[in-house]
């Protein structure tokens, strides 16, 4: 079909230019010249604009009408219909949005960024509230051009993660809260405290970096079509064969690196492995946010933080590291790499209190879009919610609720997706475990070959052909549910905490 | 009037796309990792596209015409009209060049790169001939497009340098080859030869480096608005607040790196230095091809191979490369770096023979352009010119008529403007000369900054307000010719040598 070819070749181009966007920003972020920001900046806008323009123009919706209006519409192929419905269902939204509209948001994210930034390192919220309460009536006017028929954060939620509504996230989290808050609670309260110094030892940046190029090659990510980098936050970016990743080297703490780099590239390997074939077609994407998430913290906590890991590692890594670790013993060491402890910061949490984390944003955004809290009562809600749910009291906001970027750069509706990540892992794993019950020895033999398959067949190399429920369901033969998590979560941490 | 900002905002936006294209090749060429290859060549494809056609635009010709023919015309500042003439200079040949012409000759550029480098390798010129010969008919027929009255060789040359011909270059070259012939003659005739074991002299790569980094910011190369970077060969790429230059390191030999890295801050410094008010203007560039090299080899060479740059720097050679050259006498080491020695290789000549391989290109080219030699004959001819010229004798067409890439890539008529900017430094010398009498000793001292100004005064800051001859004139109060160059080469060279 002639339209079909059209359409297709139309994302091609958008999808080359958006990974022109994607290399200008990544230069940006990690080996830009300091004065070249302006320069830089003008350059993406300028690409931006011609890549709203084309992905927004009204050719793309003819082409998608005579597609699904054509008396052979039903004799095309299943990736080829999907392909159709996942650009229709971009170009739906995008496409009612004025493209005033569109700039102003854009605009003000940088905007909301600048004044984000500012109020962080004053530690005043009010320098910021201004900004983020305009932030927030914009996102509420673009859920409305998306679906006017549709509750706001709804839409938001479902624009992140394909399936998701409040109503679904609301059973996940209060299941994750039952299940998590007692076992924090009892970690808390448990004599069998890890011993950090193990960890906290100083290793050079440029030890650090052998052994991040180490771990990844280790666990298959292609150096050759890819680089390991510093940036101030960890980042993966990329497409196909070019798919970089960043960490950040802290001297005097290797994990910060270590466990970026596992998780980032997590995210590499997964857009390293969607099928040639599927190459500049919507189906040579992620299923989703969350489902790239989980890529990422597969990688990083069920294999790096594993016992097998660890056991399989710990000679190499004192190896690598000199005399460093030398004294280390496995058993204690995995205990501390396996630390909870509620943190006040995001970023720096663990496994169990992360969930937290999100599900005390997620409450927070449901609020700020059902008009129940107004931009003056995000503070003291966080924190309240801070003491309530990890006991932690937050003394400047700059640690509360001005931590994270997102909310400046107009991610509401994210968050969850962070959470939701290693929930579906869950899932995977225990159907995993079925199909290859020695899992756990492969991984102790320091070979990953039979999982990073597994991994590859079931959902990297399917790429964008399901949404994410249905791929849970069809890979699991179970609808989604927190808990697995819940259980695993369980089981490991009353393992190492003695519960 | 509103049709000239119009055409401005046109101009601006594609010299932006071409600031995205430059960082794009440049992440090539220096870091990109194997694998990327395919997915880089697309993204530049496709934005040579959009370039091409939004540069060709005939409402750019309609938008000229408009400004052209208003009846304020006459009151626009010399500014305005220059930046309209510059438009209109490109645009009036590019526009007459189809489409499918364009694409074409981009393609066998492509794939001549690809024969000239197999060819290279096998030293077989039989390889390359076919694909030189469809190269040389295509730029044939490129000239006619441009300028059918006129000569092909002669629209070439005045393409690549703005006011050059066969006429123009026939006497400067007949000029410099009578005067340089004797010298290089007399040269090798000369008993005091250097001595190459002051400088060849084993020094890593990062203690180098640190050199580069040092000699950048001593010539006033700005490090917040640029990067030094490795690559196969040096170049420099960049605009105003980013401008960034690579070198090649070999640890056996300091000095390539070195001058590299001086001639691509010569570059570099060129592009830093136009008026912040020229930005996205067609003035906001370079005068000429020419007039760049000149600014790099006057870093290089006048600067960088001046007695009174090693008087300063080698105390502080010595001391930031440890005990390598710890026993360097001064005298011995300038006459080592001055080395003069016909080779082969026109990128490993020096100052003097440099020119030698420069007119042998010259006159080959121009012979091609007038059937007076056919592509079967190149090797011989070529082969036979440089024993004339240079005493030296090819074995294999990779060492001669293969060695460079230009003719592969369409760049026919460029080479000339290579010596080109060694002649228009020599004038501009002698003028600088009589407004700063004691710039050697600035330059003995370590300051370069009245020199430095100088430069920035009288080109840098000019942009592209003059063609390059009338900026000679207008410099040096004289008609540009090549006698400066071969005086003050003879004056260098005979003191060296003692001739």
């Amino acid at each position: 079909m002639n339209s079909y070819k059209k359409l297709l070749t139309r994302y091609k181009e958008n999808t080359i230019l958006g990974n022109i966007n994607g290399t200008l920003s990544w230069d940006f972020e990690v080996i830009m010249p300091k004065k070249g920001t302006q320069q830089r900046a003008e350059q993406l806008a300028m690409l931006s604009g011609i890549i709203h323009k084309r992905s927004t123009d009204p050719k793309i919706g003819t082409l998608i009408n005579d597609i699904q209006s054509d008396k052979n519409f039903d004799d095309m192929s299943a990736l080829e219909k999907r392909n159709v419905e996942l650009i229709k269902r971009d170009y739906d939204k995008y496409a009612k949005i004025p493209v005033e509209f569109a700039q102003e948001l854009t605009k003000h994210g940088a905007i909301a960024t600048a004044s984000w930034k500012k109020a962080k390192t004053k530690s005043d919220y009010s320098i910021f509230k201004k900004d983020l309460a305009k932030m927030i009536d914009l996102k509420k006017k673009q859920a409305h051009y998306f679906d006017s028929d549709k509750d706001p954060y709804d839409v938001m939620l479902d624009n992140n993660e394909f399936g998701f509504s409040k109503k679904v996230y609301d059973k996940i989290f209060e299941e994750a809260k039952a299940g998590l808050v007692p076992i924090i609670k009892a970690i808390a309260d448990s004599p069998n405290q890890p011993d950090d110094s193990l960890i906290l030892r100083h290793c050079p940046t440029d030890i650090q970096r052998k052994v991040m190029f180490d771990i990844a090659k280790l666990v298959h990510y292609d150096l050759e079509g890819g680089r390991i980098d510093e940036a101030v936050h960890p980042f993966t970016s990329g497409y196909y064969d070019d798919v970089r990743i960043t960490v950040k080297y802290y001297p005097e703490d290797f994990t910060p690196a270590f466990y970026a780099a596992l998780h980032e590239t997590g995210h590499g390997i997964y857009e390293q492995n969607y099928p040639p074939e599927f190459k500049y077609q919507p189906v040579g994407q992620s299923s989703s946010s969350a489902m790239h998430e989980g890529q990422a913290r597969f990688i990083e906590n069920i294999i790096g933080r594993s016992d097998e890991f660890w056991e399989f590692y710990l000679p190499r890594f004192k190896e690598l590291t000199g005399k460093t670790f030398a004294d280390v013993e496995l058993k204690p060491f995995i205990h501390a790499i396996n630390k909870v402890s509620p943190t006040k910061i995001r970023i720096r949490a663990d496994p169990v209190t992360y969930s937290m984390h999100i599900i005390l944003r997620y409450e927070i955004e449901k609020d700020i879009f059902a008009d129940k809290i107004t931009v003056d009562e995000i503070p003291s809600v966080w924190n309240s919610k801070m003491k309530d749910y990890l006991g932690v009291d937050i003394e400047n906001d700059a640690e509360g609720c001005l931590q994270d970027t997102h909310w400046a750069w107009q991610y509401f509706g994210y968050f969850p997706t962070y959470a939701l990540g290693s929930y579906y892992n869950a899932q995977f794993l225990t159907k995993m475990a079925q199909d290859i019950p020695n899992w756990r020895d492969e991984i102790r033999a320091g070979k990953i070959v039979t999982i990073h398959n597994w991994l590859n067949t079931n959902i990297r190399n399917k790429g964008g052909l399901q949404d994410p429920l249905d791929m849970v369901k069809d890979i699991t033969g179970k609808e989604f549910s927190a808990k697995y998590f819940i259980e695993n979560t369980k089981d490991k941490y009353s393992k190492l905490y003695g519960l």
